[in-house]
């Protein structure tokens, strides 16, 4: 594990640390805003899977969790979309390959080989932070984008791992969509039976979730017909599903729609640590 | 005046202009960010001027202005560094030329045609904004690094035009450091004397300010020597001028270090806002 950079912020510490991931088979670069608290002990952490294009960096330098991460008293770790470098396979588009790794276990040649970033989030990150960094307790998950589907699958499919999930402007539908269709195609193969348990709103149906659900969605986002919030949106309803759909007017799919709502989900996220918790640590 | 992109953000909107600049004789952009207050009626205006090799675009993204904004109800307009183009003369090192302009009025070639960025920044923005914007009365300016520099010297030529001046980590002394005396030597040419009226320091110690002044600046900012803090600090103490500069314990130079305190200072001008205009508008 390298540090590659660290920079003060809001009374805590951003760090950029690069390792060499074994699910991924290459190194991988990741930042972690550890707040003041985690100076006295282990704090909870939030999960921020970026979207189509991003590295680490963009919601880091961006999204402005930290302010609201160092308030609250939890840890936000941002990983990369998907592995990269030479002997990684890649598109010439923006959207396959490298920087947008969906998040998924590609079992489909070229990717096979490197594109696990399902596993990558799900085991061998957490496994890594909890081991290095002052980190434990309740987690909970969001995205933008790609990440946004990213965060919701992946809680879906694993409740036990996650207090709480939330997603700025996700992909919610991918199987029915250009932003979905050709890249579980790609990494999973042709069969789309293979391709349900990638879909939130394909899973969100079939298995629920045990709490509440935060989403965020701009009303004037240019990508809301690659998003599909309305499928997520009927399957909530549908199901009598707590939670929140916020169309937010005016706002687009950028960083400045992220950073005018990640003080709410960072509240929203620490009032679950809390209530999971039960010890009220995300204040101590 | 074109809108080059409009982005809502914490209820307002971040616009980016460009426009056919008279003083510098190009084509210059820059942000603006209107806080929700403004739909209502003319806010107070921050400038906020960028460092070294910065854009409009940097503070605009990293900085964490328009959260503040929005609450307390005042403009943010993030200028450009410098004229840009073909045809404007640059250099091959980072810290002169294009993304260098320092906020002077060259008078020596290559650079004397476009290089006004003090005319442009003190009288062609201002008409410019106050005309086509919801922006009146008071009037703050702030700054990073090399724009640091810019948002005191301009405040203290001229006090009767800003209500408020703060600076994150400013080049405070550019006549007795390398970020300074070849930008000075190359802008305005050998003759020290005409170096002073771009210098704080020395404009401080001779004119001081009407009001208190805000200074953050990092102990562990990598480029110290070159900032010369200790020159502002001991005229600022010498001169029993009113103000604060607080070094801030492990801080750099970089935006985590801006964001980290940019509440405070939007907060700190707000305040001297509604002093200077009586009606308390910044909080309407």
């Amino acid at each position: 594990m390298d540090l590659v950079s660290e920079n003060r912020a809001h009374g805590g510490v951003q760090q950029v640390v690069s390792h060499v991931s074994k699910t991924c088979g290459v190194p991988m670069t990741f930042g972690i805003y550890l707040p003041p608290q985690a100076e006295d002990g282990p704090v909870p952490v939030l999960w921020y899977l970026s979207g189509l294009t991003c590295t680490h960096e963009n919601a880091m330098t961006k999204g402005g969790f930290q302010q609201h991460a160092a308030e609250l008293g939890f840890a936000v770790v941002f990983p990369d979309t998907s592995p990269r470098g030479e002997g990684v396979a890649d598109d010439d588009a923006y959207d396959l390959g490298q920087g947008a790794g969906f998040y998924v276990n590609a079992t489909c040649d070229p990717w096979a080989p490197h594109y696990r970033m399902y596993d990558y989030i799900v085991d061998e990150l957490p496994a890594l932070i909890e081991a290095e960094f002052p980190v434990s307790g309740p987690a909970g998950i969001t995205g933008h984008s790609m990440g946004g589907h990213g965060a919701l699958t992946i809680a879906l499919r694993n409740p036990d791992r996650y207090a709480s999930v939330s997603a700025f402007a996700p992909i919610a539908n991918p199987t029915m969509s250009d932003w979905g269709r050709k890249q579980l195609h790609a990494y999973l193969g042709a069969d789309e039976s293979a391709w349900c348990c990638w879909d939130a709103s394909v899973l969100l149906e079939e298995h629920g979730w045990k709490s509440d659900i935060l989403i965020d969605q701009g009303t004037s986002d240019q990508f809301l017909d690659l998003l599909r919030p309305e499928a997520l949106a009927s399957v909530i309803a549908g199901r009598r599903q707590p939670g929140e759909i916020r169309m937010q007017a005016g706002y687009d799919h950028s960083y400045f729609f992220v950073s005018s709502f990640s003080g709410d989900h960072a509240r929203w996220h620490a009032e679950r640590f809390q209530t999971s918790n039960g010890a009220g640590r995300a204040h101590a």
